[in-house]
């Protein structure tokens, strides 16, 4: 047996999420019968964030075990090969160690979150950014992120279904960037908990609109309540950029 | 009578081109449509460049006449409205003399061609670059691409149906640049001849790869014969920039 560290893309639109689901098709399905199909192992693929239905990756990890040796290149070539014609590419292969976890090895994720702010409908960009139509004020979001950073107790912003056993967690980082019609919110942290950059994302929007100040932000968090939060963005505009290990 | 002057986006992929047809979808029609629905008028819309199937435009122009005065923002905001969910989008509608042509009136077009060249087969990217899994040399392609720059007869990088009269068209810009798996051509003149772009990028694709010399493509242009000019790239990575005018 080897163990495979596999670095992913995917266009998360035609996905039920990562996980597999009875209702649709996942990310780790297809990846699972491509495994199958190049090698034979019926093994279980996992993941470092399940990302949800809609959610983009550049840089996902998961790993998998395979019977047969290989080189890197074949295993590489080979699983996107048998990918096609989903969207969804191996973008290297590694050997690594048994006790490798995609899952529990990692010891920071990134995730970038894209909003498309002009008037004008999406039409490249349609699944592939939020389009917020009306102007936001990415100074006053960039201003309000800050107080997010560090450890607190994130119940406000994280869905009620959320598994997690505990809602404090540390974001390492919550900037907001605009290039042009595009503001950029890139998130980093050991984990995250289920939907909270969304949660974040819908949040910091209310304050670039105005709607929310500073202050409503602060009282939010200190609630610990989910329906103190703000709304939660759409999936289009998420990405799951890299995992550190 | 007001006639309109439109900067259009839009992703190509499910379209048969810009122009009218009998077998599908066209760009054309699915704004006549939204015209229609809009004003009432049955006009007809004339774009800077028919683009072929698969060709995505950023900055496509077109003008159209309508008979009921309104704002640009209404113009701009009720085509939108109506051209919803198609990946079409007005960036811009302004009011323009009668006299204005978006064809005509061109002093110069501009158009980008996007080549995704990494091993990894394409997510996030399908349908909106060419995929050229060996690696491409971007300097040779650069430097060969400045001897098709200025004024040539073309004949060798036309499509045989372009019915252009004369084949003779000056380049003002074929630059190649890459920033990391990207490869991007630049291209800029008056007008082009049918195909010609994805021609050409063919051609310097087989100068990247090795297969065709700087005096290969030099021979080929003074050929004057399509079929000694490279082959057609696929429209998947052509994108209309920018028309001036």
């Amino acid at each position: 047996m080897t163990r495979w560290k596999l670095t992913i893309e995917y266009d998360g639109t035609p996905f039920v999420g990562w996980q597999r689901q009875e209702n649709g098709l996942s990310v780790q399905q297809v990846l699972e019968d491509a495994v199958k199909n190049l090698s034979g192992d019926e093994n279980r693929i996992q993941a470092a964030g399940r990302t949800d239905a809609g959610v983009h990756a550049r840089g996902q990890v998961a790993h998998v075990d395979i019977s047969k040796p290989r080189s890197a290149k074949d295993m590489r070539d080979g699983l996107n090969f048998h990918l096609r014609p989903h969207p969804v590419a191996i973008l290297s292969a590694e050997e690594v160690p048994a006790d490798f976890s995609a899952r529990a090895s990692a010891i920071e994720r990134e995730y970038l979150y894209i909003i498309n702010n002009r008037r004008a409908s999406l039409a490249l960009e349609q699944h592939r950014a939020w389009h917020v139509p009306f102007r936001l004020d990415e100074t006053l979001m960039q201003d309000t992120a800050q107080i997010l950073v560090g450890t607190h107790d994130f119940t406000s912003f994280r869905a009620t279904e959320c598994q997690a056993k505990s809602p404090v967690k540390t974001l390492d980082e919550l900037s907001v960037t605009r290039e042009g019609d595009h503001i950029y919110i890139k998130a980093r942290a050991r984990s995250f908990l289920h939907h909270q950059i969304r949660n974040l994302v819908g949040t910091l929007s209310l304050v670039g609109h105005a709607r929310w100040t500073k202050q409503d932000v602060i009282d939010a968090l200190e609630a610990k309540d989910r329906a103190k939060g703000g709304p939660t963005a759409p999936p289009d505009g998420l990405y799951f950029m890299r995992v550190t290990y």
